[in-house]
């Protein structure tokens, strides 16, 4: 492949995930040019080959794409304000974590700042970026999604528009990603469950890893459970996780563990069960999450 | 296959869960007697071959193996107890949720009315039962387990013994089933977010399903950094969440979900942050729901 039939592309911040997607475009053939606050990052992506700009507005200025990966939106903005206008026909791609608000607030100034905007989130870790299964979801100007689109499936084979709304990709980076924390905490307190008996983390890993594939065959259902408002054909019941509620209390006095986090998890159970949900579906909690808030919002 | 072959076996217990196992059992041709307090729900189990036992007695005297699937140990004692000495020289074999302690004390029960006693879990939904995937893990005697192995695989694949200690199954069931309900409550709150925006959930279904995949590749990592108690060489860090927890509160604040159960998570992060975890993988908070309960109980 030679420089003339791919795009060159500017990758602004080295973190973590910056650097892997520098990597991922470098090994493509895709001329790249970096820039980090911390200079010193952009050094492996150098000795592989891409160009390193000293001055930010020279990194945005070398590529018709220019790709952030900062910690925030704010951060995009206070890095990319020092580029001038040097950003006026360029396509701005972000992928940072971001609130919807955010990511509209940076679409609204990147086109007033000339720049067509994609709005995108990895949804994955660093290393699974470039691989063929990663998934990547982008929103806003379509335009750009179609005629980088080549480029940007360097970076993951499953990449994704999401609508011309900008803040798409936050929304749905936000709803997905809402499992993350929990589900590790789980993890976490069982794994320290496991160790307080004198056992091993790792004799558990096959068991949880199953147990997900468990958990991911019951979304379609609740999916459909949440959309139709009906909540009366249960496979899980709320009573059957409020029942299950109690051995959590039996969890933490037999194996020292703090189970203090799970307590508003049981009140939200419990408020389901109370508001007539007790024999239906657990997805039934999507209603209590709302409601809760309408209440505090209105009542 | 006639009776001969195949051993009798007894199900008490006529849920959900307990009519999946009897049908399994039903349909792989063993000789099925089964009892429930509501009668009436043993008729579909009648119509398919099972023999209906009036008296809980008879049920468990008319089979070598007696599997019980009743809401809790505390149930499961409470309707054996009714069946006098029959359960002298039988494999009790438990397959309802419960503590370790629960576990414990039902193992000596059993015992001391003369039954062999196996307990174990289906780590799954009653409609995965009899697929050859499906895990169910169990524990105490191994004898037991030897002898009505193959009778036991009818109800699962994936059929495992963990220990001679009775309450192995039921430690490794709360400390794997942690992740169940936090991983769904944040599922949850995704599709009321999504839902507020006017956007099916079932669009949100492939990105979660990915989402999970991708936890469940992380599981390893964490068990190992655990295990070795070495948490530096971070894939994501105390710190990534930590600014993650700001963008909850946005979220709440854009869509109208109520996000409050996330506080104490987000606690959990910030108090690891606090104990020099910042730069530390996520999976150091295993040390923070030890520790606090340690403080809890001796500071
Ligand atoms: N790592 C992951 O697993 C992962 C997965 C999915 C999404 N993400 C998202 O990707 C984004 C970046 O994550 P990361 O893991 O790469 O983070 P990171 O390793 O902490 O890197 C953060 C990057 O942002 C730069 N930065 C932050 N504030 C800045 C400012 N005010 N001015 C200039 N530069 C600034 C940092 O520059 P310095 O080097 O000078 O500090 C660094 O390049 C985040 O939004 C994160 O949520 C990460
Ligand atoms: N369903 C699942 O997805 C699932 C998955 C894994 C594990 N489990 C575990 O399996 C066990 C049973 O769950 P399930 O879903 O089958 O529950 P279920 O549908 O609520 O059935 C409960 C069963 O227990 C009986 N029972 C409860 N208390 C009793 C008592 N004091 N005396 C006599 N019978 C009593 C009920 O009898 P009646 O019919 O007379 O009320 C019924 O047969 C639970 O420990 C559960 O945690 C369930």
């Amino acid at each position: 492949m030679t420089a003339k039939h791919v795009t060159p592309v500017t990758v602004i911040g080295l973190g973590s995930m910056g650097t892997a997607l520098g990597e991922a475009f470098v090994r493509a053939g895709h001329p790249t040019t970096v820039w980090n606050r911390t200079a010193a990052k952009a050094a492996p992506l150098v000795a592989m080959g891409a160009r390193h700009a000293e001055a930010v507005e020279d990194a945005v200025a070398a590529s018709p794409l220019v790709v952030t990966c900062l910690t925030t939106f704010d951060d995009t903005r206070l890095v990319l304000r020092r580029s001038g206008t040097a950003l006026r026909g360029r396509a701005l791609v972000t992928l940072n974590s971001g609130s919807p608000a955010d990511a509209r607030e940076t679409a609204a100034w990147a086109v007033g700042h000339g720049a067509r905007f994609l709005a995108g989130a990895v949804k994955n870790v660093p290393s699974a970026v470039g691989a063929p299964d990663t998934l990547l979801y982008y929103s806003g100007d379509r335009a750009v999604f179609e005629e980088f689109g080549t480029t940007l499936r360097v970076l993951g084979g499953d990449t994704v528009h999401l609508g011309e709304e900008a803040d798409l990709a936050a929304l749905y980076e936000m709803a997905v990603g809402a499992m993350l924390l929990p589900a590790l905490v789980g993890f976490f307190q069982g794994a320290a469950a496991v160790q307080a008996r004198g056992l091993e983390v790792t004799t558990m890993v096959r068991f949880a890893g199953k147990w997900l594939d468990m958990i991911k065959s019951l979304l379609p259902i609740y999916a459909e459970e949440i959309d139709a408002g009906d909540y009366t054909e249960a496979v899980s019941s709320v009573n059957l996780f409020l029942a299950g509620a109690a051995h959590d209390e039996d969890l933490s006095r037999e194996t020292g563990v703090d189970t203090a986090w799970l307590a508003p998890l049981h009140d939200l159970v419990r408020r389901a069960a109370e508001a007539g949900h007790g024999e239906h579906s657990i997805s039934a909690l999507t209603e209590v999450l709302r409601k809760a808030e309408r209440q505090h919002t209105y009542g």
